[in-house]
């Protein structure tokens, strides 16, 4: 059985699930595949109609959904309420891209018989994964990255039907979710949701799954890998593994304002007791004692609070370990519960620092981060070229001058750039890129927010002297459905 | 030391060469990130010319380029002068695609401060992958799947140095290949090349490398995959494994003639010998007497040819005794030469070909096939769905209506589909799809041949309310390179 827990008292609440057995894990995705048949068929305006529905579900029924989620995360109204919002925009957005239509990437060649050689005529579009996307649902995000997320919102645009592994810290929100979504599906078996941690061999294994989404640790990630190299077919794997998000200060950045700059850091540090993908784990600073007294004092002035679950909080513990072994800069005050969480800021030079990497910069999931201080600025682009994948980097500096050396280099090293801002808090647009190099992605080329999620769920397929009868009508000649395509080289609008 | 053989003869030609060694890997490596530096900073512009170039250098060593591959892999002056234009056109295809410049992806949503919560203002762009493409050229192609092939343009257009590890079938063609290459490039670094089994690992495992093109073996790209997930930082492998492309005759087809079917199909079976991806691997066709009397009747008339290499000869032999469990329905005249190959097609019908897979749908590289005989097309899609993932399907029908079944099934199974034609040969174009669900792609949502071939190597960067003058040129507000850009969820022309 499975259970959620109340962070705050360490307590079992709401009713125990059963953990999906392997019988039960093939039977939801047959079931899923099964389902998807006629998902893929419907045209994508239906699509985006499904999806707009489901967006209004999870809107109608957020007074539910944040507090089955509080009653397991302890995350507040606030949050939990502004994420089910989240969720229901990712939804939407998704509306959007199916009308837009871009998505179909429709290119046509025509053909040209008295061509040496002859030219075919060739038109291509992508088509939904030819299966079941299966989701590893993350703990720290219980709706925009869980049941109700981005993976679950583009799969099913793009035409795939999901089964969702639940992430125990949240069972029983992910079953609420589950159901809300599926009152809104023509199918419900379009979304399929299994428990425990047995379920994840038989779901990555399944025949009819074409692709794997993944929210979760490194060690997680490699172990689905793993399960995936085992398939007869292995298959494409979105993982999002882990991510330090540095933080660069630069000296004209000081001279603004120490005490709005610790203020910044300290918040986005302990934002969600510090569970996020994209919580800044490195800042780097300038040997600068006032900037360090400014941020001792913001940090201590932070309060803690229950981390999602025992195992996260143990993992949090594991990491202050290792980071134990640098000077304690400052704490915070302990979050209450069994699993609370004290905001810690350790300190470091550049030069131990970077002795010590890649140790150094490895990811400990809370509310956690190192301050390096450097002597000059001139000596951080060799270290950051250093650090691994990120999904974030973020430079603090008043004159864009400073600070060209820095952001040539993590424009490499991570997938998104800040300007004189914090990481936490990722905006959901056409725009929007979360990925990064290993171990922020296993997929660089891939986001798994904003618009472009929808690609790692579509593969081309090109049509060479196809019949109009037989085409899809997004390839059509007389392109019925007035999608952008490119025609002979040249784009259409 | 390696050496080129002449199939012809089986006897060693031109000089023999070193096997690289592990440091001189690690070496080529270094070299080819350092020289890439300069070369992702170029502007796309000056790339295109530099293709351009390099395009122009390969047709005017056209002659003895065609030579070299002629001694080394017989496969004809036509062929390979044929080839060495393909790859030439490969190049000037990727320097239209970087003017055309939407591959550079730009998409840019402007921030609003007043929103609730703020809204970031957020540009996204294609930059290359950080670091140095490893490329495992193929045998059968000694220019287009190679040193000069679609992987090493595509590459170098998206920005990125490559480092070659040749085929040891054509060592010495590599080695001019990439010597006519360089000749073309501003620093012949950005091309390194090296040779031997032995390379595999020091090139995969390289530190600098941040991508890896296969073209090869399902074991062979296994055993990459392999390498790849023991680095400290698992990195993207687009690998293109193998396939099987099935043909789908249906009865109207037959009717409309038999022998100009069996025509095209035994030239497309025994084209290059056989060694093509996309060769004919298995013909599904209505249990028709005549129809596979005038199939034996043409392949009959085949002549084979000397394979590329003995290793190559003897898997060909290998999968022929697998085939040999059916009954050979016709053969050519034998090949000359040490590894000369004799064309075999066997048959089989429907429901032994079923209980047999996917023993029965494995590919047997070489100009060998099954014709599978069915007595009615409606039990075609069941079976169809279940032959593993191909790189193009073929239909042969006079009527479109009769295919529909079987072309549903068929864009979930391949990445091509073909109408009456054969699948032979690969137009490059900006519509062209080579790809498709395993072994025929690791990636099946990309492509190693035509425009889209360059998304391999590239990698989204999000840009969050950056400074103007920080930003790419692609990325500034008035637009400085005419890209083609998404603006507030908008597409402009």
């Amino acid at each position: 059985m499975t259970h959620g827990y109340d962070p705050r008292t360490g307590e079992p609440v709401g009713e125990a699930l059963a953990e999906t057995t392997g019988p039960e894990v093939a039977a939801a995705g047959e079931a899923a595949r099964a389902a998807g048949e006629a998902w893929r068929a419907l045209p994508a305006a239906d699509r985006a109609g499904v999806l707009e529905a489901v967006a209004d579900a999870l809107t109608a029924h957020a007074g539910e959904l944040w507090r089955s989620a509080d009653a397991e995360t302890a995350l507040g109204e606030t949050r939990l309420r502004g994420e089910v919002g989240r969720a229901a925009g990712q939804f939407r957005l998704f509306a959007q891209v199916l009308r837009d239509g871009a998505y179909a990437g429709v290119v046509i060649d025509h053909g040209d018989a008295g061509a040496t050689p002859p030219r075919p005529d060739v038109r291509r579009m992508n088509h939904p994964l030819p299966g079941v996307v299966a989701v590893f649902a993350a703990g720290n995000f219980p709706f925009a990255f869980s049941v109700a997320g981005g993976d679950t919102a583009s799969a099913l645009a793009a035409g795939c039907p999901v089964v969702v592994k639940a992430h125990p810290a949240h069972p029983g929100t992910s079953e609420l979710s589950a159901s809300v979504i599926r009152s809104a599906l023509p199918d419900p078996a379009l979304l399929g949701l299994v428990h425990g941690l047995a379920a994840g061999r038989p779901l990555v294994t399944h025949p009819a799954v074409a692709a794997v989404g993944f929210t979760g640790s490194i060690p997680g990630g490699r172990a689905v890998q793993g399960l995936i190299a085992e398939r007869p077919d292995p298959i494409p794997f979105y993982g999002e593994l882990g991510s330090v998000n540095p933080v660069v200060v630069l000296p004209s950045a000081v001279a603004g304002g120490a005490a709005a700059l610790a203020e910044g850091f300290a918040a986005s540090l302990t934002l969600g007791v510090g569970q996020f993908c994209t919580n800044p784990g490195l800042l780097f600073a300038p040997d600068d004692e006032g900037l360090r007294a400014a941020i001792a004092d913001a940090v201590t002035r932070t309060a803690g609070g229950p981390m999602l679950s025992a195992r996260i909080n143990e993992g949090f513990e594991h990491g202050l370990e290792r980071l134990g072994r640098m000077k304690l800069l400052a704490e915070g005050t302990p979050g209450p519960g069994p699993w609370g969480a004290t905001p810690k800021v350790f300190h470091t030079d550049l030069a131990a620092f970077a002795e010590g990497l890649p140790l150094t910069a490895e990811e400990c999931f809370g509310p956690a981060s190192v301050v390096v201080t450097y002597q000059d600025p001139a000596d951080l682009p060799a270290v950051l070229a250093r650090v691994p994948g990120s999904l974030t980097a973020t430079v603090h500096a008043a004159d864009p001058a400073e600070a060209r050396d820095v952001a040539r280099v993590l424009t490499r090293t991570a997938g998104r750039l800040v300007w004189n801002g914090w990481p936490t808090g990722v905006a959901v647009n056409w725009s929007m890129h979360h990925g990064g190099p290993w171990p922020a992605s296993t997929m660089p080329a891939h986001t798994s927010v904003g618009a472009a999620a929808i690609a790692r769920w579509l593969v081309p397929v090109a049509y060479q002297d196809w019949p109009e009868e037989l085409l899809p009508d997004a390839l059509r000649e007389a392109n019925p459905l007035a999608l952008p395509r490119r025609v002979d080289g040249r784009a259409e609008s």
